[in-house]
């Protein structure tokens, strides 16, 4: 049966494509179960428990919409933030706010800048839009700055991608680097400066707010689904200038954001000695994963993310054969997608018993595989 | 200070609006507090007990992402529906599969057709995507089919919007007719089904899935917000042929869902005795509405859904000093934005104390406004 007759080429032209296979899929397709969930960056250290008592006492009210203007959440996003709530827009997680940028800014053809390898739902969303990627790419297992700045000046591109901390490396920039990257930006060129990783990064890797905050070409995209441990309520946000934020209003869908989602970002965001502690244990959790990849011969780099690029010495298919034979013992993890990131395993941060799996599928893997 | 230079023209052009204002910036700019929350055909019985449990139970699961392929819940709805897994796709609420729709066919300028006052959020996407809003009247308080699909033809559109039954009139048409309706369209044009409250409606309003599922140009619309209870779940389905399905593949946010409302959801479909329970519960608060209505002085129209439209005589001035005069007694209430569906105001079915508030409030308010 043939699909509608006048979607738009556009639309046309695009593949039905899933920018990352869930485990949830790998383990029906494979018929396999996943035993140590260390491969979506999600934290297996979970939501605080005040943050799981919250989301339970507010489902009986699920029958209320969210509020559309999110306004306690922006209040307690401002207050934890230093900034003012009508500098920031909240959506269905970063994904959803990166297409809404994209959409923002991109019409067909259009030339987006972003490191080779980088991740894959912009790109998703940029092809959703018709843009042209053009791509740096990493220096050294970090996005290049300096390729990325020349890029948007010979491509004249009206937007640029750059995660710091960096996905899928673990790579990071200082401050100071990335904030006179932003400064060195022709106006004409809006940053995407995602980070999704910065609470589990050293000191000194963010810029402070006030730097940045009345750049008009700055977005910075923040989330609670990676140290806080709600990836599944999807809550992300921008934090950007006020006519920006504003933007978002205008495409926005405004009663997307699911109202026991909301409470748990609120209780979250005010249980911060749980993050504390999740953090610690985030940092402990990339050291063990270190030890088992060295124990084993390989080569784990050094990240700011709750999640451990391993540099496997090869090409991509022996990390794709590792990744799809850790899974065979249950471990799911996932790789970068491009070479040459994909000589290199990306494992994510968990509870001890899940590092007892890795450790003992891991050798095991690499003798069969040999 | 300004905002980006170089967002496209089409977002320049567009306000910053909301479809709707929530009840809570209501109550915060007035300074009031809602007592009987009867303005957004929500659902004041509530989700099942049965589903209020499923998800505080998966509150502490939310570190997962939700299965971006939504493999379980598709299962759910097919067979609860009758149909395959292959023609549903879900989504964050009926608005942003309405936006994914929109965005799937229209380029700026196209014309797309709808009744003149019905749902805003749909305008909304069309305005978002550039789209040109050809619009029928409403006929004796209904969507004019007839007229309908006259405009369609007159303008040679891709796109037509209907809602059976109609938000915010509450009519409807019965089986028959809307599918006729979809049968007489040109293949060239495609017809959102709006199916929000069909759960509400008597029998013989909804076509059979089999009499529609095969059509290119269908796709209907679904949602667990209105008589399931949980509208702040955000968990919505278009069910059309497979391969229209997969097109949302192609832009959607694959991890968009929210685990808690997923599982909500599968066990909203499994406790269809609490639905059957509450479908009573609103053909009665249809009844008590109508009855405060008529006690009053004001014509309630018959409603096939979780609200009733009240014709309170007047012009659009008068219906809204009657909604702005009951949320100064904390009767939250709507109405339809457009004359001449502007002389009703709108009531959505509620508990036994918010008619009681109703009741009272209605006519001092009426008596004040005089």
């Amino acid at each position: 049966m043939p699909s509608f007759a006048r979607f738009t080429p556009l639309l046309s032209s695009l593949p039905a494509t899933v920018p990352f296979v869930g485990p949830e899929a790998i383990e029906r397709n494979r018929g396999l179960i996943v035993r140590a969930r260390i491969g979506a960056n999600e934290s297996g250290f979970g939501p605080a428990p005040s943050v799981v008592a919250a989301m339970a006492e507010a489902a009986s009210d699920t029958w209320h919409y969210s509020d559309p203007e999110n306004f306690e959440l922006k209040q307690a996003l401002a207050a934890h933030l230093g900034c003012s709530p009508t500098n920031i827009a909240v959506g269905e997680g970063i994904d959803a706010l990166l297409g809404h940028i994209v959409r923002m800014i991109i019409e067909p053809g259009m030339p987006v800048v972003t490191s080779l390898g980088a991740y894959p739902t912009f790109n998703f969303h940029v092809a959703g839009y018709g843009g042209r990627l053009v791509t740096a790419p990493y220096v050294q297992d970090r996005e290049d700055l300096a390729g990325l700045l020349e890029l948007v000046k010979r491509e004249n591109a009206p937007l640029v991608y750059f995660a710091n901390p960096d996905n899928p490396m673990g790579s990071w920039w200082n401050a100071d680097a990335v904030a006179e990257f932003a400064e060195a930006l022709p106006e004409t060129c809006l940053l995407i400066l995602d980070e999704a990783y910065c609470e589990t990064a050293p000191d000194g890797t963010t810029p402070a707010l006030s730097r940045l905050i009345d750049r008009p070409n700055v977005m910075r995209t923040r989330t609670l689904s990676k140290a806080y441990g709600l990836a599944g309520a999807r809550v992300g946000y921008v934090i950007t200038t006020p006519e920006n934020a504003q933007a978002f209003d205008k495409i926005r869908n405004h009663f997307g954001m699911a109202r026991i989602s909301v409470a748990g970002a609120l209780a979250a965001l005010k249980d911060q000695a749980y993050l504390t502690d999740v953090l610690q244990k985030i940092s402990a959790s990339r050291d063990a994963i270190s030890d088992i990849a060295r124990a084993n011969g390989l080569l784990p780099l050094v990240s700011a993310t709750n999640f451990v690029a391993i540099d496997c010495g090869r090409d991509g298919a022996y990390a794709r054969a590792i990744v799809d034979g850790l899974m065979e013992h249950g471990v799911f993890i996932r790789m970068p997608g491009v070479a040459p990131l994909n000589r290199c395993i990306r494992i994510s941060t968990g509870l001890p018993q899940d590092m007892t799996l890795l450790a003992e599928a891991l050798p095991q893997v690499l003798k069969t595989i040999g």
